[in-house]
């Protein structure tokens, strides 16, 4: 049995890691690390745990932490982990980093996109970008794993396969999505009240949003070149669920664009094998209601021949595949366990 | 291995039995009844089945079904059931019906509230009423089991013990209770369109709602006598969740009201062992939000010293201990297997 | 032309005085107060006022602004309008108070339901409640107006009549009732935030809730008795809207149940030639959607002869007849004005 | 006073004329047709016009009614309004068609697009279409007016000085927009039930919306050359509200990005005087909330100087600016009335 703590198990992603553990056979939290909440009942925040988690919210001292446990999720905002891991910690546990600390390879581009200094630089390298079906190998042996975010979780596994065969010109690439609303997070901010969400969609982070440089790294080692790309995020009235509509010009050869049977197979070639991402029959394109409260990614997409552009989608929920449930697959991996343990959930609807 | 056929797979009760079952370790749906779509693949209409479901669905051909099958659910408009059941099915299936024909004792009230003629009552003697918790005993001999109504559930499990233990004047029990949208079902109506129900909340059927006798015939048994209570229902601009708000006079001994302790023991007395009915703490009432997408029944109370009543609250997801949860746990039940089996799941939030 | 200042310009019932003004003939805002935002842009905090309203916030100097202006309404948390008030400020303008501070005749059940102080009893005696149907010959002449809750509001107005004309037993009065979140305010509180509220039903303030005094005085008057009542609250997923369902026990009249025709006369006598309340037909609803964004009051009822109880149900849009447009209503009858001037628009659908 | 007649006034758009002309000093309604509820009251298909409209619902017949009225709005499915004008109607009566029978100039391009036979293709060539803001001028003097669809108004008016300017490609004119669920209409379909909409955003018509060649057409007159567009709609859980996101390659002089200050430049050229368009501040986008229930579009933009491409951001309510908003300003222009009459209210929030 894994022993399991969690440092932020009180904001949205780090409860559902506690929900999604509950149903894994071979782990268990023994940690439940809140500062805001240090001694209180952790079934009096989130009250759909009542009668299920009897603990009581820890604080995030780490190196104390990592002589309870095996691995150690921390969903906490960026430049926690980064502060807080050591050599003595990486010595006796695993560290599954939910925030952007490690995703990034180059300490400048995160320091200039998250505008704030980084504490450990010195494990960024062996750090593993923990996107499960692109990266499997590498995350096995890691002691420092950078889960992806949830918008570039979509927006990567969306494009990938079309631009590692090169089936599409990647600085072309514009990414428009939309997110649900647990994505911001549970501190209390005017912005996200419910009448303020509510009724409404908005673009935000227009140019500047911080999953930009992390989606252009990782379909810049794809493209075998370093790109540029659009994205921009909305936030939509609904709780859970990320869809990204993404945009690129398709390749001509020999005068012509790629067949959709050429596009298709190039998505098989990757993911045909994937139990988590499901591509799509032709002309049916993903909505959030079909992956919610599940571990899939949802594929499809169009060619529109009268551009010359292909429109590739992609959906799953930001709370599962984009936070706790990548995370908890990365630990499957990680640990030599069956890679869906515990995540094995039909979809939720409505 | 149970072998489940369903008729009405594709209504949203039917399709959360599907999703259940899947979790389920005892058990295999073997034919997904839907005579709208026949042929048709489930997952076409479910999209978040995709990968997942690859059968097609059928007729409900109840006599060929019997054949096939252990357990038969019947996800149905009223009168269907009743329709179809007969001796020859019933010698070789179990039935569980999810709609009202067998929940009533008295044939006269059921054409009388459902305005429609009973085609078995011959068989409403034998049929069980599936509360689970409250009839337990009876529930595991019986063939025919009516399974309870989402909103009668949520009303009769959060009165229960006051009534049978004579704290509360049954006759004085009024029941407001709200419902999120998926208890209308999934048939094409203008009134349940997104625009009509979004922000907006109505109450409907008053005085006159069919789920009434129900509820004043299961808590006449408690009582001991014949009740007539008032039950007003409402829509609320969700896609699941009942909560019951309940008012009752309670009764004087020696000219005192019951205390708060007085009280919580009789729900004690019921309920401390059930897995599924969480008695909330003091001064804590239940939220759809802490139920949602699971079996749980949370209640709380107060008792209004000003006025000598109290006030009982219940929620619950009406997809599943309103409906689906409700009918796998009598299932188990009926077959003997673990009454949690495929329903230890956490309410899922947010 | 009526000079106006707001106190509290930047929460949601501030904000809506904001709004309808904007479309009355004969006033115009000089003062947009608020503390928290003084000197910023008034269309920076609400983008829908961006290119409407030029103004800066400014701060809540009651004696300055009592120099500026002829009325000020104060939409401000309880106590503050208490503590500002004084027989300077009220020799120069007429106070709309939007909070509770003079809605309640009695100090001590003010202290007792609000736990604070009151800071100026003495203008108690002189405020008039200012539920514009019922009390308007006292608005008139009056200095402090005390503008009705939006629970209050529905509650009072939707009972009134029967409990008048003695038709219902007063003392078995139950209101049940529920709220839209903008209700609630725009402080930034978890409570509040969209992923709490949304899919999600919960009472609040159970027995306790700070409107119970306030509807019992009022139809304390109408019953020419002292009243105790039940009153339970309950926030729905909704931006707007109250919707409130009223249990009482009707009187007999030589052993016979009053008849719809009765209660509706009794209806009708109060409230035929009122512009704002829409009496509904016969086994017609109110629905929260047809009120939405407007000054209507909908009623309808039920009598139940099974259980000889009365169901009357009311519904309103909390920001404009619960607030902000009984508040203008107030406005318009103390300045002699045409009582529905820059209230008379149609309710909003979808 | 300007007599009104409406073919197809029980609809969303249909019902935002009745509510917008209830507002309009010079225009009255005396003609509610609406083919399903003939000789039904109108208020009892829209519970918010209790007593407030009184009329019964009639046919569409356009003979008759055209010697009734002064002009006719016809918010009906795409045919209907092409198959019922002719000379005799137009020599009575001026026409302003809200579907999309006359807003493409080339009939073949609409029976490609409609899949449907035009049955008037001789009144193509005179029929305005109704952007106000680009074609005022000429919506003067028509006797058939096309009023633009919502999709179309937000996504031209987002781009036209752009691409008047020159200072995009309008080849790489991506629009990635979503919709409220209000556009889908009224029809009685399960994909627009609450709880199949509800908690879900999905894109839909990829590559073949019919909006795609009206949004080609105009802009293609602003750029002087046709062009080819990406435009993708997406369907996201609230009532109202229009939010396109458009992305396009900035053209660059002398081997220069055009600057901040020039782009905002060709946007006040042909906006600054608009009372309906609203040019946001820099780095402010526009938020569907804050134009919600009024006739206002909101415009934001940013340059992506890493990329070259500017993303253009426009927002409005589909079923005034969008639809019924619109159609008003068109009739107001035809009729010689201020243009803002009836339409100067302020956005409603929240």
């Amino acid at each position: 049995m894994i022993k399991v703590g969690i440092i932020g198990a009180t904001g949205y992603a780090g409860a559902e890691i506690v929900r999604l553990l509950m149903g894994h056979k071979d782990a268990e939290i023994v940690w439940y690390g809140s500062r805001s909440f240090i001694d209180q009942k952790y079934s009096d925040i989130y009250g759909n745990m009542f009668k299920l988690v009897d603990a009581k919210c820890m604080d995030d001292n780490m190196d104390e932490l990592s002589k309870a446990v095996d691995v150690i999720f921390t969903a906490t905002p960026q430049g926690l982990c980064a502060s807080l891991v050591n050599e003595e910690v990486l010595s006796k546990v695993k560290i599954i980093d939910l925030s952007a600390d490690f995703r990034l390879k180059d300490v400048k581009v995160y320091e200039q996109w998250y505008k704030i200094e980084h504490k450990a630089p010195q494990y960024i390298e062996e750090a593993v970008y923990g996107l499960c079906e692109i990266n499997r190998d590498k995350i096995k042996n890691t002691r420092i794993l950078a889960n992806p975010g949830c918008y570039t979780t979509t927006s990567i596994l969306t494009a990938y396969p079309l631009v590692k065969e090169g089936l599409i010109d990647p600085n072309t690439l514009i990414v428009d999505a939309l997110s649900g609303v647990s994505g911001a997070g549970r501190g209390a901010k005017v912005a996200n009240l419910y009448c303020e969400v509510n009724e409404s969609a908005k673009p935000y982070g227009v140019a500047t949003h911080r999953h930009t440089p992390e989606i252009e790294e990782q379909l810049g080692y794809a493209a075998g070149q370093e790109i540029k790309i659009n994205f921009t995020p909305h936030l939509a009235p609904m709780n859970r669920g990320i869809l990204a509509t993404e945009y690129a010009t398709l390749v001509k050869k020999d005068g012509k664009l790629p067949t959709y049977e050429e596009v298709r197979a190039a998505y098989e070639k990757y993911y045909a094998k994937e139990k988590f991402i499901r591509l799509l029959d032709k002309d049916v394109y993903p909505e959030t209601r079909w992956v919610e409260n599940s571990n899939f990614v949802d594929i499809g997409f169009k060619i529109d021949e009268r551009t010359g552009r292909i429109i590739m989608m992609g959906a799953l929920d930001n709370l599962v595949k984009g936070a706790a449930g990548q995370a908890v697959q990365n630990m499957n991996i990680m640990f030599g366990l069956p890679e869906e343990e515990g995540l094995l959930f039909a979809p939720c609807f409505p």
